[in-house]
């Protein structure tokens, strides 16, 4: 099992939200609150999914967020590594602080990239439209009753 | 970036080496000083890798363990299932102690599987043999100088 951080499972909250309301922009305490994700939370997330590229800052009055491309166009390896670093999976030298005394002899070296790309690959070939089902995305804004907590934490 | 256990990778390192001698049966001692992998994280990666079938245990005189199937016919999705459980990308409530308030409304909800399925269907696209050069395969056993020394862990 590859765990992936519980922010870029925010992240694919929001953005899954935000395919709901395409095209328009929306403000982070809007996102919030639909979402019932915490507003520190939901900014940080923004802010990383920003810096990608995956959704676009807009400031000022009517200024928030909106996705940079249309749903379609923007894939599951964007955004996990938008919030996660590089799409790899690894757990040997690489990235590691010491050096493996091994490495020069392993029988697994430069074979991961074979298994990386095979991953990366196929997360490119799905997107953010196809993991957003606009019958699913929350609503609590015009509900009487107040938003479910949601687990804390980042 | 996921990362994979040690155990996962030295599981890798083992059956790359037993790919440079498939057919035979290896003992964990040899696998050990052939890998420079200390004997007991050998030992405990052996019986993961043999309880899910990927290699086999043969007792007795002139036991030890020998690959399950050829090569091409082990896939790298077993591999990583075999140590660290099924291949699936999470962050939520899936395998989670506590419940998800939000979980009814969520917009992934039932979305991860598409991308589970994709990352396992392109890991059970690679090989052993993909991922193994037999030129790469240490063997200290025939040098004159000792095995360097391996990153202890698990």
């Amino acid at each position: 099992m590859f765990r992936l951080s519980k922010l870029t499972d925010y992240g694919f909250v929001l953005l899954a939200h935000m395919t709901g309301r395409a095209g328009e922009t929306v403000t982070a305490p809007e996102l919030a609150e639909a979402t019932a994700l915490p507003q520190p939370t939901v900014a940080k997330t923004l802010k990383a999914l920003a810096k990608a590229g995956v959704v676009v800052s807009h400031r000022g009055v009517g200024g928030g967020y909106s996705l940079d491309r249309a749903p379609d166009d923007i894939s599951v390896a964007e955004i996990i590594s938008a919030m996660e670093g590089p799409v790899a999976l690894t757990a040997c030298v690489e990235g590691a602080e010491h050096q493996c005394d091994v490495e020069s002899c392993c029988p697994m070296r430069g074979h991961w990239d074979s298994i990386n790309h095979a991953v990366k690959t196929a997360l490119e070939g799905i997107s953010l439209a196809d993991v957003s089902s606009k019958n699913n995305v929350p609503d609590f804004i015009n509900m009487d009753q107040p938003a479910p907590s949601f687990a804390q934490g980042s």
